[in-house]
């Protein structure tokens, strides 16, 4: 699998521009992401049963499992919002009016302040700005684009041969606080030249949206406004996936997907570091992932993680309330890092270990957490961030 | 009800030691609570399958629904520590062999940090200084010995007729940081002069308990130590308390509960501000108090409030994904405190509203929340506190 640089999809174009949604923002602010000919669609939407109006409008236009055309801003969720609904065919119209499509194959998404109404008016005259290209500065501006809080541009990219084929993926996503999917995730926009139909893309997003974007989490808030898209345009094959090869796209699937979902765990609002939790030996993957999720959602935990302190007893006590069962005395808790690894706790008890070696292995930018169940063969990883003064400063902050 | 300072039940006494438990703690660390004949124990645990040896320990103890005496400590929370059972043992032993009682009498509570062994040779030692007395500044000494990161001491009184006679209920508790009850409570210790069975005691403190300490959070950790114990001696009255005086005692019980638990969120660790979310018109008080719950937990909604941010979309963001059905355009929101009132959401969607004025309400150190759903009649209020700076120093700091 090649991963050096992005190889973008055949048959993809991207724009960005600047539409000042909100009166003080000088980054772009407004993208689309458009394939020369129809698309396959697989999606998923959050759980959070207040839904933004452009996830309902989607809902309605894509029953169909087609689509050609994304149009997303940021800074504004178009959530709760006076005229949401209108606002956001109003969004869907601008981009279908300029790049000659029917309304219902564009798909809207939204990103920023929950209740504010949608400036569209400032979208419909500044789309009247944006040129298409397929190259790759175009897909990170794009990339850069849909950002609010991120203090990074997000894109993953895999390949994959079927038959003499080259069959490419790459993806883009923005997420950074409000961060704790469920069964949803966040805005993820994910393009390939694989022809494949959309109900078997359907499955492949569903599923592995449980293994990558629903086992982050940065603060426990499910967004109103999260959505993982992937469009294929078919481009690189003549035939569709056979069921035999649909293993090895899965595969591929999966990379962009899992390295979209850890690059916002770990660029969460103020994080300082990337936790890593790692659950093995469970009885099924459902408790060691409700067991990691959990753990990774821990204020507590996360807290003494920004301060570089191992202390091992807040993983326990977000273990013991996840809901799942599990025999606290066949617990191994240890901490790893570039830095070195250490056990501090085994048979759920603490056993000393050397406190500056472990804040060294703490103060890694990527911190991972084995626990050892010690009960089975299954096992899950999730990941978050720790939790930083600078968290609270973003979000006490004014309406980010 | 008379509520002007601590007027405290009948023949109980108290007491307190500094053990310096924590090597360089200078604060009293132990204290005791006795009564002169035994008791009726009403007494609920936290429902966090980690639970630490004492609450065990005490799980085994009072199958017979009575207790004497109560020991707690702060500085450590003897849980996933080594020795733990055998050293919960020996602190009830060392209470039990100082007051002449039986060990299965005495009651053992500890709070602090998880996983450290107990170091409680210096408990049996430091007892030996202890001096009981039944005065309001034994009561306060020992409500202050219990404290951990606790700022501020934590009482609270009420005291009802029943025929001729007088019956006083005086509580203590401790809780800052590790707050999101689950069934179980805080550390609370609750004594009171009525006569009352234990079986009646039980059913009323795990009914109140719901109502109370378990409709607070800080920071969505459920500790590992929880627990709320009534110890009810019987000494001002001659007979039992009838079935048709219960809904006074449990009154009067419900105010003592319900005060304990509001200063907990109000000392929230690092909290700047008391929030009160307050959900009415619900179908029916789960929903409500899933809907306040989920509001009151949220990092996001708690950030805003640190900032004055009258950002309500993290409210119904927080709604949405509570688990609770409910209809979103039926939802107003506002908010209150001693500065005013402001409606910043009908109908589910935003209203414009003066933020000068959002500002200076949220600034008050106890901030009202109000949810209408226009659903029904029932309604639920729920206690939390806003996510400080202060918030992650503290638990950034090393084993706090």
């Amino acid at each position: 699998m090649e991963m050096e640089g992005i190889k973008l999809p055949k048959g993809f174009y991207y724009g960005s521009c600047l539409c000042h949604i909100k009166e003080s923002s000088q980054k772009e602010d407004v993208a689309l992401i458009v394939s020369n000919t129809m698309c396959d669609v697989g999606i998923v939407y959050t759980k959070n049963i207040v839904k933004a109006d452009p996830l309902l409008l989607n809902q309605q236009t894509l029953q169909d499992g087609k689509a050609q055309a994304i149009i997303v801003n940021s800074g504004n969720a178009n959530a709760c919002a006076k005229n949401g609904m209108e606002n956001a065919i109003k969004e869907q119209q601008a981009a279908a009016c300029l790049l000659d499509l029917k309304p219902q194959d564009v798909i809207v998404a939204s990103t920023g302040v929950i209740g504010a109404e949608l400036p569209v008016e400032k979208i419909e005259k500044g789309l009247d700005q944006i040129h298409l290209n397929d190259s790759e500065s175009a897909f990170e501006k794009a990339a850069i684009a849909i950002m609010t809080t991120d203090t990074k541009m997000k894109i993953a990219q895999a390949s994959l041969q079927i038959g003499q084929q080259t069959v490419r993926i790459a993806g883009m996503c923005k997420g950074s606080g409000m961060i704790h999917p469920n069964m949803g995730t966040m805005l993820a926009f994910i393009c390939t030249d694989a022809k494949i139909e959309s109900s078997v893309l359907q499955k492949l997003v569903q599923k592995l949206t449980k293994k990558t974007f629903n086992r982050i989490s940065v603060d426990g808030d499910t967004s109103t406004n999260d959505m993982c898209i992937v469009l294929a345009n078919g481009q690189a094959m003549y035939d569709t996936i056979q069921e035999e090869e649909e293993s090895l796209f899965e595969e591929a699937l999966f990379t962009v997907m899992k390295s979209l979902a850890i690059q916002i765990a770990s660029d969460g609002e103020g994080a300082s570091r990337l936790l890593e939790i790692m659950v093995t030996h469970a009885k099924n993957e459902k408790q060691a992932e409700q067991l990691a999720m959990s753990v990774c959602s821990s204020s507590l935990f996360k807290a003494a993680m920004f301060g570089k302190d191992a202390n091992w007893g807040r993983i326990l006590c977000a273990m013991g309330y996840s809901g799942a069962v599990f025999d606290v005395n066949g617990v191994t808790v240890s901490f790893s890092s570039k830095e070195g690894e250490i056990c501090v706790c085994q048979k759920g008890k603490g056993v000393s270990f050397d406190e500056e070696k472990a804040t060294k292995i703490l103060s890694a930018d990527r911190v991972q957490v084995h626990i050892d169940l010690q009960e089975g063969n299954a096992e899950a990883t999730c990941w978050g961030c720790d939790l930083t003064y600078d968290y609270v400063k973003i979000n006490g902050d004014y309406r980010t």
